[in-house]
């Protein structure tokens, strides 16, 4: 073993030993990843992900990862003949679509249960629709009714506790069970949001195909590390959040006042982003948090 | 409330005594019921099946599904314009039709777990790819390879037992991992007395399109209620059983001897033919057993 | 075996389902079985009763019942060349009449209990004696002292907890101990209802000599199946419940203010009148119940 | 305070610490304790027996009590008109007898219950009925047929065992289940060796009518402290021990060599004999045990 | 054995006998000792200290000790060339004096486990810096900076609750971890009254080198047994208690107010000191109890 | 945050990722850590060391550390004027010397749980004599009385366990109890080595002041990175191995032989030479193994 390598060993046992006060501070906590877009979409990143999220469990977080899968849906709606249809952004769901839906958004759960599984960490793929985990009722886009999709009624946890408890990661597809006990399309974004509070998550990251929230949208120099609700709420009054990210940042102020500590807006593009938001001091987007900025211990002694 | 109808009710009552030595026998037994075939083509079948389930798990059993679904993904496969294949009764499966086979098995799978759901029950729908429940090696059918098709490695009963320690009813869909992390189709039939075995199962039940064993299959008085090992081997060596029924007699004979202690194949064209079978002296099936026919106390009794 | 046979045993099985959202909702909850009167003076009416009871626990309720033995009490007393003898319906108990009391009701115990034991279910026959389960103070009737009788002071549910949740039945002899550690008879009626209050129990059951509550006692077709407490309170003020009916309505009405929910006053001299009441739509008896009328989930279903 | 007082009490505290090497060895320790004979007819002796066993229990010991009541049994009998009649020292035991018999050995047990109790200390009574504890067959003395007497069969240790992991003192009455189902009556000595044996017992404890074990039956100087089972052996074939002793000491025998550490024979004439063998050097009856000798720490360390 | 010794030990077992309401009383009570002065002096005393803990131990109770070990410390500081140095009753402790003061704590930690262990009982030295036990601010007499001594912040019960539960008895060296992370110096009583109270202690006992509080402290007659808060209070303002005596009770006071049921001062010099306070009827030193005077059972009862 | 600073930071990313084979691999082991030498000397290496075993504790390990301090002791030794004498490598211990020993090392022990603590972690610091963890018997050099000086008897435990399973590190004194009960010293390499057995520890690992074994111990670029057990025999048998690294790896060998997986001899100069160790395809200094070199799951997937 020459001299060189030695010294970039030490330089990773430095980097270990860096993560300490982070994975103290991490232990036992409840951490929602909702993981969709483009960082579904590339193989490289995808490996990526699956590896961030069980170095999380390794180091003793409890991971729950939610998933989407919309353009699988849509090529898989055209490939049996039929075009996909939206309103208001949401896809108009016949049977035959939910059908399709269903399919496919439990087959890209079970591949993301394969490459956990590849890395040696026993995942568990479920759907809202196990052990009634997500009920939902129809939803109607201004006042308009476009088929089986759901808002979020209640969620039990049941499941994905038991999962935890026993050391499997639970992996979720966005498919909800009515309580007409029929199958219902519901919104990842949703679905992450409604389970990180029923679990009182310590946090729940957004994977998404932005850096994270900006002050001036048309400056990227003015991305937001930390913004608290209350500022969030300021942003959104001065119409500085706007379009895909409004919805976003109204679910990230729901979950921070229902209990989650910490929402994290990341760039799934981004190789490690998980890693890279969660064990540095600034993080890579935007962490969302309570109006009191209730610091971790590391934080804290990072400040002094 | 008429005498006519007080005297049905108490033949109710009666019917429920009835069952209280078989309610005592089969408490906290663990049943794999493999359900398949006709048994899944009919609304009414269907919901007698996992009502019986049901009743199995309330009555303090402990109940897992292991289902089929290959008309459903044959289905499929011609909806997306290929023509399926089979080589020796395996269906030669390429990456697109595995791809579909997946799809199709979850969602039939998250469709049974939504019947069991509206009654009341917890399900939780896996495949054997979830934790690593069940991993193959690549099947060749006469040194041919027909492609994703597995044979059973090994199962590892990790989360199938916390479910059932939960109280939550396992419906397990036959995919698999490979040893090279790859999905595999698997016969629902060996993936069900696979699972039966690792867990040392009381019971496991076959729904199929037959009535049972007949000692001459010409003759259909002539179906055998109880059968023992030795006498199955007889039958296979003097060319009494034969066609599909030679592999499934086989699997049965391989469970009893790793210690499932009866094996029933039942007429899934029945209506509630579990409960038919279970809870009935004689069952409408065939049941197979050790050499030694080892009794349940009711059975023991019912001799006196 | 023959077409006819085969259809009913399809009704059996039809029967079995049929109890399927009874057992669900009664899964887990605690019933009190206060057993007296004619029902513990006919062989077959005492062996119906016990079966009804094995059936309750077979399908996970948690039974415990409570006897009573006036009969035999007096039979034994005579048989010593004694004299019965009573005030305002309480036995005058002196020092002999307890021993006898408690001799003969620790028979009929241990007589209830090895016929369940016959069943193959385990029970445990105990006495308000025992772990100090029924404390007790000296009832005065009309200020008078009429010997070694109790009013219950207050139950010690450690023992009777500890049976249920070891899978025992426990079976318990109306003989409590007094706050001065003497033995003191009391009244099976206040036993069980004081032990269904001290156990939050979910229904209480009282096995009687009558059908039940009448709105006219003159007219038999006006017997009542639900009665709100405030229902019966109305009734007792109408002057129509009187007699050996008033007290016990009295019990109803304080054990379900204190949150048993349901009291059910049955005809125990009907075959498997438990069952009849409980796993009918109607029921056989009157079942009382608190003012909004709380329901099973399978009674919501059937309103619909 | 007085002088003299303190002394006195500084006495007392010598005598806590003196006992301590024997609490710190017997704790946890399982102790069966025969009570029957001379020590149930004296009210002070009674008191004396039951704080004894209520001490063990409260110093961490785990104590059972199987108790006789023959002489009450007797009295009963002749007090409804019959006489007892006897076959090889057991009773003849018909239908009424053991109904008497059994009404007065419950009574009995709920007395010292009732006893313990009053010292503030849990105890549960039960008969070996309960749970199917005590299972016998018919027992046949020399070839006649003597009624409901048992010998015992197995015992099952469930409900004794839940009672002694929850803190209650089991306290039995030795009345068995037949393998009929009917009630039997079994000999207190047999009751508590076969208890005593099935629980892996530290000790079984006979409180008898005599001091213990002679060499020389006329010499009373000659009372042996400690006999190994070897010994006893020799003594029996010597003709030493006879009568009444010879049975109890074949029970002993048999008792050390299925796993209990030591049998003691002790006076239970006795104020507070249980202590006194339990807690001194020598003891004051006879102790059987194993050929070699195993001895407590505090023995160990008393020869140094 | 001759008669006059059976006499004597039936005498010890009336000890025994006298001890079972106070045993039963004490049982699972949690108790701090405070363990320093002259009973630390001489072996005899020392010894005597340990064996009523561990009988303490051995009847069900939870004691922790906490001992002091000043003359020890003065000893070695000398022993090494320094001079001890004290302001308003505090060592002044420099760092090296802090040294000394932890190496010889530490010792006399592991000489008391060391005599527990050889009593056949388990003990587990350990010192407040342990996981964090004892946290402390620097503490200032008068404003002056005295070096490394400790005003208790607060207690962290994990690792004492951790041993009492696993049945070690754990032993407390007075030396705690400042908020800054170094060593600090603790006073023994504070430490102990910290302890107890943290642990909502049953009981706190104090071994002093005096017989306990005087209502005249001139006139050795007017020890008082029993306290009230109140009292004490009342004998503060009255000039009563003085000197080393005050802290001490405004400890006890204290300790009472947080949940403590009784602080005992008894006096160390004498032989079994703890037994002869805690299970006799007066006890030997005084008790300080809330003011209204909680009674144990077995007081209540010796009222009657 | 510049484009240069992420790159570093996508480098600490990818370390961590790197380091998850491993984390899972050793997942909830124990590993023994001797921790003496250099290493103590330096404050630097020292925070180090802690460091890494802190980490090893996050990532779900189960470490404990045995230390020495040999050198403080003779410093102390000589401060209070005596002079330190050895025998054949071991100190002769006389009372003060062993007087001085524990008050030594239980203050190095408590100053490591100090440092364990300033990082987040509970420790509890601990010495042999501790609920008996280490007894040894006198060890006798060449036949010479040494005075306290121990060979290890036996290890108990349940100390350390109850320690390790309530997520305290303990942190071990190598200090015994005799079987007379007194204090002795003992070597702290066989009482890592001793723990290690009893606690079939997957890893024991000493920290020394060389880097490891060497082929040619005079050519420094012969270090053996993995030797079998049999291999390291051989190069006792060869004389390759001798001097202060013969009892030494006759420790390590005889671990490996009683069930530890692999035992570690690491320069203990080196920063982070723990992780350096563990972590990384070769490590840094020698491991020895079992004959059959049976790998971790990341070295088997390394090799393919």
């Amino acid at each position: 073993m020459g001299t060189e390598n030695m010294e970039e060993i030490l330089i990773k046992a430095n980097t270990l030993i860096e993560a300490l006060p982070y994975i103290r501070d991490f232990n036992n906590k409840t951490v929602v990843v909702k993981y969709g877009g483009s960082a579904m979409l590339d193989k490289r990143l995808e490996e990526n992900v699956i590896k961030d999220v069980a170095l999380l469990k390794l180091i003793g977080m409890r991971p729950i990862i939610v998933h989407g899968g919309g353009k699988e849906i849509s090529k898989w709606v055209s490939k049996v003949g039929k075009e996909a249809e939206f309103v208001g952004g949401f896809r108009v769901t016949d049977e035959e679509t939910m059908e399709i839906a269903e399919m496919v958004l439990n087959r890209v759960n079970k591949y993301l249960v394969q490459m956990m599984q590849s890395l040696g960490i026993k995942a568990a793929g479920i759907s809202g629709k196990d052990a009634g985990t997500l009920v939902v009722d129809k939803k109607y886009v201004n006042g308009q009714d476009i088929g089986y999709v759901g808002d979020v009624h209640h969620v039990d946890t049941s499941l994905i506790d038991t999962l935890l408890d026993h050391d499997f990661i639970p992996i979720v597809a966005p498919i909800a069970l009515g309580r007409d006990f029929k199958s219902y399309n519901v919104n990842a974004d949703d679905a992450a949001c409604a389970i990180a509070m029923a679990e009182k998550a310590e946090k729940l990251a957004f994977l998404t195909d932005t850096e994270g929230v900006y002050k001036d949208p048309s400056d990227p120099s003015s991305l937001i590390s930390v913004l608290s609700v209350d500022e969030a709420d300021e942003l959104i009054e001065n119409g500085c959040i706007g379009g895909g990210m409004l919805p976003k940042i109204r679910n990230c102020i729901e979950a921070v006042h229902s209990g989650v500590s910490r929402v994290h807006i990341i760039d799934g593009r981004r190789d490690h982003c998980l890693l890279l938001e969660f064990f540095t001091q600034k993080g890579i987007g935007t962490a969302i948090i309570d109006a009191d900025k209730k610091l971790y211990d590391h934080e804290i002694f990072a400040q002094k």
